[in-house]
């Protein structure tokens, strides 16, 4: 590997589940063929360069713990950083990678400057990725840490701050078009409020309607066929985020007409904060028809921040890609790992046996999901659980047939005493733990 | 008064804020002026059958603690009943009182039996409120407490229950109606989920869209002029409800065209419980034009559960009435006391002083938000944050006139810096606390 | 089996991981010895009375789902209850059980009748037990769903219903003593308060410490064997509840001197409640000493009450087993399935299954647990991490020989800088899935 | 002032309730007798200097917001903080100010450096201090912001932090007393774990146990009069704290025979982390005879993460110092803002503001809370409710004179039914809001 911060690792193999090795894959074979599929192609993994490259390791109570030779705010720097990602996607065999543009290049004295360096690193990507095949899944742009957004970017109270932010998105949909990217996210971590006393909430969300307009406006103008994705996420940093969760972002794109040009890039972190379980949000998502992608991670149930650990309990994970696949598994998406080190883990290789922990449980639980659809343990079930809705009287109630004082009447006319069946949840929760 | 239970009470007047009687009303004075309009005409108070009259005192590890002569499961209970709460109506002088048909009637044999009961108390109750001038707020179905609605009532599996369900509306409507109800009320306790592994929820979601259109047809139909409003509530008693929040329900009604015909019951402990604050989910539904009607109390932000508890808390419920004065006000909505005793407050005389502490806190949150609005402490203060958007060139930016690509040759050719100005907070705060 | 409850099952046997008999054990094998001991001495099963056999399936907003022939208050139903308890018993092949005394027999009109039907149960038991060989694990009293128990028991600020409670609880452990149970379990689910504007907590602490040195000194005098336990939970149904969290619980029998004398039962579901992990409780009382027995169940990390769950998350359960192996096992405690149906699992089969899965969970946990101990893949690791406390200069300050100034001096003079070493948690956690 | 940052801003007086001079007390007019105590003696208000005077604004996701022109890591940046921090002491009328050494001065290349720096520092402190007449509530040692902490200090894996820790405290201590320090403060923000997986917690218990007996005779030995208080809290940084509330501490002193050398610091913000109410906190330390000192702020109940807002909420802050005054008052301990300004309020204003607002908030609950006791409104409800404890049976029961089996025979034989009363909960609380 050209930069050595690795030491002389190879790529990490696969060498099956009885593999004591720290370093190889026990149930991530990209080439297995689940549902007709590669795996690779199912799972469609990213690292996320911000964790893994740009996290100094702090905390709210402490600096940086991780010493790395790239954290200087010059353009080789972000070179040094770029050859030492790039390494890692190749260790791992990772398909993908993700970005902001404040990851990947320091910041310039204009905006001008900012652009063109980014496009810079663009161009030094865009080699690597051509000589190792790691491919974009998505670009962002980072509107949130500049203190410029500290009152929101599109949602800001001032509108230059929303024109600086547009001018920002447009760059970076432009480097993600140019890098090939499947995909072009929005997470608006400060497009929410601290307090409402300073708020002006209807005005912030009529904002935020306008600016992503003039951003699916302009993936059409430029003809990016990549999907635009929001991420959700209920709080944090801001008291409130307007993207709370997947229902409310379909809310938000239904009102302005967007719910067919936007999805949504779901957190098993932010849905945890939101009070849901990943599968719900997932669930959800596909119910509305705006399932995109996923941030995959996993969040201390038990501390009410963004933990962005790696997951590592294969029945969650499982039950989530049983959703994904239930819905026809990705299409543009994929799995991108959301995830840090804990901050006490210093060493190189740390960061390898971190994916590789996550890539194997995330592979793990798709095989496990993979075959209950193949087996048809639940859907069954489910699908016998519905069965009087395909009665004709009782089609005739949900299409609109039958008025509410007709049902009354058949419902009294019949002295009707409806009678509840078991819903069996601990003998399906059993089931599941077959596959797991 | 007729039924004896509260002894010799006399009406409870207003007396000041330096009254000591605890049968006093310290802040609440139903004829004084606020904002033009008298404070009984504001706050519209409601007391709630169904804590007041109908819960025994049970929590998960305990059974009934309150003794009541009405205690039984007969028809004379169920008059007894509301001669107790009508007495209550009186000494409080509430405007308005809301109610489910299983809290004033025991359920028959038949449904015909349960709906003939219920129009007999409707009548027992028309005469009471001619006599007292007491109103209703709302009437509303109770669909979650029989075990026919254990896997929901509109999102049955089972066809036999969606029915029963709507039968049971038509019926509850039709007695507000007859009652000159305000609002009808829906509340999904049990529309939602268990576990997903035995739920088709998109299946669920159709079937509630139906329900709700049904409820609007009859409506327009028999010519009720009330609104009808949906409480939104995240979990307990499923894991999951689908009417989670403010946001969630636009989202659906949108969904199922609906967003002109139905509003929301904003209930405090529901929005705390969703995560958020109550003054967020009023200005949510405000914002989006959805805001109905609240269901007053304050929910321990420490117990993950439904306390129901009567609110106390004066800064609170001032910053509440804020948003609702700031939208306008109720309309057909009005302050329903969703609130429980405790459960060790077994004497007829705690049902009085608890109500009173809830009415008078409210009355003094709201006066305190009306000088507010008189003062225009806040609006100024955030008039001024957002005047730039008042600029020709941020409202094309608003407008749609420019696009993503015009705002970033703008921003390039001119530099733009933006600079950060104080949210102001502490201030902020610190006024609000001038007035409470 | 002579309920004919359950039709005609038969026991449930050990099949092996592939089966798929939702009837039959793939993982609990009570005969297999693991670490030098049968995994039923191990495990320790106990099935609990009260939501198995007495519990209808209500929750806050909904009545009885479940419909058994003995829900009646007679002394017939209590003893078809017990008829139907011990088949199931003998069916699962569980070791022990456990029951309150309000479980098992009707309340009399005096504490003598209430007596008297406790004892003909327990000879009844006695009976059964006898036949079955199925034993206690332990027996207690609730002291809390009664109302004269709403205001506490040991705490209440009445003394009289101290003195009811503390007869209670004699003649409980009378009957715990008969029936050859191996622990008596207090939980003080109402020892708390409501609010703190009512209550005299130092008073209230002084009560409890008095009942608990009562019933510690009857124990001794009636030459009861089993260990005194008693059960944290933080809250609900009160605000707060004393026994808060393990911690907790030591600081408080310490005060009074018992920390000898007491152990704790400590359970899953309120370890959650508490912010904590299970198997930080569980460590925390193996660290403390005080460490006894386990009432296994699983919360939903979501839901803020106790949703008593069956376990079927076998990492978490792995490391809960961990911790127990690490301290040494069970000596007179074991695994109490203190959980509950989902109130739509309404079938006697579900009964079976929810058990089955369960235990289930728990073998599997256990095993790899054990296998972990053996492998010494975390213990290894660990020592080697503290390595440096076994160096001299280290032992002595432990131990005190050495003084802040002169450890000052010391880290003066050589000038010293402490460098951090990797904590490695991906690592570890990617070999606790090697197991599980 | 010297430094100019605050403009020419004069001292802060008290104007009363009616001024809306947002630089002007409302309720803070520290001669004002209460309870017979001068204002600023019962509340010994302290400003920390972290929070306004380190704290550079940033968050999770973001960085610095706030410019300060002392914001540089030279000596002269250290005295220009100290100049302003005087300034604000002294336009506030502050009594105090707490600190850590990392606070107030740059960190040396080696300790002796850092150590000296410390001390030139508060030298430069002294003068000031002479010349102002602001006191120092408490000093206190930063042990987690430096890496060489990632793992703890006292309860670090490698005895060299131990020692470093050890050395650092010492130097603190002695500045402290310098100084003349009324109190010196441990908080143990990596005093717990990440991970059980790594970690041994037995040994780590040991090691804190050691440490503050360490601290504990160096005080003794040098005579230093103040009171040595250990800061509860329950994680955050840390998955879990070991100091995790004051029932915890209080477990962990007595184990180590240290209850009556230490005493707790509590904070609103770490109470309700901790599950718990801030009255709670108080009432249980004051009942354990371990209460010390005060972190006043408040958290954001619906964030899970310590928000250190400045306390706006009169109510809430009333019943707290009335369970202060309840239990005495402070002695050696006072009211310390660990509360930061939001990030958005960027203006030397917003500082000032914030503590006249927060000062005011304390003020006027203290003042409300005084009135309660004097009016016995509370006291005497609590007294009446729990007088049958008086009588000599019951007093028999709780001094342990009659046995649990006496106790049972004489309920038997009195046929014993005790009766609920009320709690008459909401009565109390409305009570308390005749007074806030």
């Amino acid at each position: 590997m050209s930069s050595g911060f690795f030491g002389d690792v190879k790529p990490v193999k696969y060498e099956g589940p009885e593999s004591t090795n720290p370093l190889a894959y026990r149930f991530y074979n990209p080439d297995e063929v689940v549902l007709g599929k590669r795996l690779e192609d199912h799972l469609r993994f990213a690292v996320a360069y911000w964790h893994s490259f740009v996290w100094p390791g702090g905390d709210p109570f402490g600096g940086q713990t991780f010493e790395r030779p790239w954290f200087n705010d010059t353009m080789d720097g972000a070179k040094l950083k770029a050859d030492v990602a790039f390494d890692m996607f190749s260790i791992l065999g990772a398909a993908y990678f993700c970005f902001h543009d404040a990851d990947v290049r320091p910041e310039g004295d204009s905006i001008a400057e900012s652009d063109k360096r980014l496009h810079e690193i663009a161009d030094y990507f865009a080699a690597k990725m051509e000589k190792t095949g790691t491919k974009l899944l998505w670009g962002t742009a980072n509107l949130f840490s500049n203190r410029r957004y500290m009152s929101g970017a599109a949602t800001n109270p001032d509108p230059d701050v929303f024109a600086y932010a547009a001018a920002t998105v447009k760059t970076c949909i432009d480097v993600t078009q140019k890098l090939k990217g499947e995909n072009y996210v929005l997470w608006g971590g400060r497009e929410g409020y601290e307090t409402l006393l300073n708020t002006d909430m209807k005005r912030e969300l009529d904002q935020m309607g306008r600016f992503l307009s003039l951003v699916v406006d302009y993936k059409h103008k430029i003809g990016f066929k990549g999907a635009i994705l929001i991420e959700p996420k209920p709080q944090e940093p801001t008291k409130h985020q307007y993207d709370y969760d997947a229902a409310t972002v379909y809310g938000f794109l239904k009102r302005f007409g967007l719910e067919k040009e936007v999805k949504v890039n779901l957190e098993q972190g932010h849905a945890i904060l939101a009070g849901h379980s990943f599968e719900h949000e997932i669930a959800t998502a596909a119910a509305l028809g705006i399932f995109g992608s996923i941030d995959m991670n996993r969040n201390d149930y038990q501390s009410g921040w963004d933990t962005d650990q790696f997951p590592n309990n294969v029945p969650e994970v499982a039950v989530a890609y049983y959703e994904i696949l239930k819905a026809g598994g990705f299409t543009s998406g994929g799995t991108n790992f959301d995830a840090k080190l804990r901050r006490q883990s210093l060493d190189p290789q740390d960061l390898l046996v971190a994916h590789i922990g996550g890539m194997d449980t995330c592979a793990r639980g798709l095989k496990a999901a993979a075959k209950m659809i193949e087996d048809k343990v639940l859907t069954g079930f489910v699908d016998d659980r519905y069965a009087g809705w395909s009665k004709p009287e009782a089609q005739d109630m949900l299409s609109g047939k039958v008025s509410l004082e007709e049902i009354a009447k058949q419902v009294n006319d019949s002295n009707l005493q409806p009678q509840p069946r078991s819903g069996r949840q601990e003998y399906l929760e059993n089931v599941v733990n077959r596959y797991v």
